[in-house]
């Protein structure tokens, strides 16, 4: 039967999420937890990989087993198996039309900024730092000219391989809380970097070093080279996935914030 | 002259505060960037040593440097020599008088519980995670209890070096945000290990486990055998130390906080 899991991990010590050899990803060890509960091996389907450094708290998989487990031995098997920096949130037996990547409709990822000159001890691995005085309104209003149905290339990474760069995106709202700044965006899918490109893009508007209608200029002229500077992974996380209500799953629980 | 400075670490990947052969601690790391601002070397007095795994957002020290550098170069200078996981806050030239130690009339820690049957991959090393049911109302009661001026023998560390066992206990806050709780500590200065007993005992009190005056039964036991579980470092932060206004020292910005 197939069976869905909800992914909480911390980028930090991760080189991404894909399965690689000779270094610590997040499917392999994944995979290896699953695999002693299952009695068997497994291969797990993801909703959508992640890069080096970059975190989830609502990443979702499935995967195959025939082994007489409940809901709660897989959840509660495999988090003992696993390492303290990713855990197993939740588990639920889907119908076999269940696909963790195919039958998502949105994913949503919450991209954070620590505004300071000092940078942060604590929040190192869980934030991206800026340096510069940043201003909300402008981030606000350009980043509503990334709202839709667009291509864009001008935001996706040079290596990224997937075969269309129209991608819609249904929301992007810009908050602030004291020093702290945060951009959630959710759309149907995303490019690679797709995020980070807009995290960099936004923060020079913020910062006042590019025009608010830079995000048009960008989206328009649907060319990498012209973009801005590529926001580092450890202020990224993906919060959810998106599926029709009818698979009935759980949702993530745990919200990301370091703000009032 | 006397150079004060305001000290944020993250302690997951320290061996605490204190400078020891062979292992990284923070006062180490410190003295050693000190050092290549200064020119000579340099030796920092600490408001308060921390253990292992704990962090500090307001910690501060002094030192003494005859070397030419503003309070600008002292903050920015040591930062570049810094890991990312210690940040110099703040730098300040203080009169002779000021001892980061001696001058100190009050410390502020915060203690951070996550509570979820799962844990949380994104917070381990930042919060200290409960599997129990916890009930705000009775660990609220059970603080009052450990407010004054007590003999705290059922709180410390059974190595702890203090001559007196004896601390006033300015104020203690329970807080609570969906799945997080807090407990504020603020005394004129901690016995080792005594925020973290208070933690592990308020713990029990909310699981229901321990009545809500065994606060009160232990502080009169004075016997640290009858104590409870310590909680674990991770999450215990050092917030703030108080000095005398007329030092006129700046004041840690960041608050720490994961919830609404």
């Amino acid at each position: 039967m197939r069976i869905a899991l909800g992914i909480e991990y911390n980028g930090a010590l991760f080189k991404g999420w894909q399965s690689q050899i000779g270094v610590r990803t997040v499917q392999d060890v994944l995979e290896k937890a699953l695999a002693k509960v299952a009695d068997h091996p497994v291969r797990v389907i993801t909703a959508g990989r992640t890069d080096t450094g970059v975190h989830a708290v609502g990443q979702v998989v499935h995967f195959e087993s025939d082994s007489a487990r409940d809901d709660y031995a897989w959840r509660r098997g495999t988090n003992s198996y696993l390492p303290h920096d990713v855990r197993v949130t939740w588990a639920a037996g889907v119908i076999d039309e269940f696909h963790a990547r195919f039958s998502a409709i949105s994913r949503s990822y919450r991209y954070i900024v620590y505004c300071s000159r000092v940078g942060s001890a604590i929040y190192y691995h869980h934030a991206c730092v800026d340096y510069r005085d940043l201003r909300l309104d402008p981030m606000r209003k350009a980043a509503l000219h990334l709202v839709g149905k667009h291509d864009f290339s001008s935001f996706r990474a040079s290596g990224c391989q997937a075969k269309s760069p129209v991608r819609s995106v249904m929301s992007i709202e810009v908050g602030q809380s004291g020093n702290w700044y945060w951009i959630d965006v959710q759309a149907n899918a995303f490019l690679q970097h797709m995020v980070r490109n807009f995290a960099g893009v936004l923060l020079s508007i913020g910062a006042g070093e590019q025009p608010v209608d830079w995000t048009r200029t960008l989206l328009d002229s649907v060319d990498r080279t012209r973009g801005g500077v590529t926001g580092p992974p450890q202020g990224l996380y993906l919060t959810s996935v998106g599926y029709p209500e009818s698979f009935d799953l759980p949702t993530p629980s745990l919200t990301v914030r370091f703000w009032d």
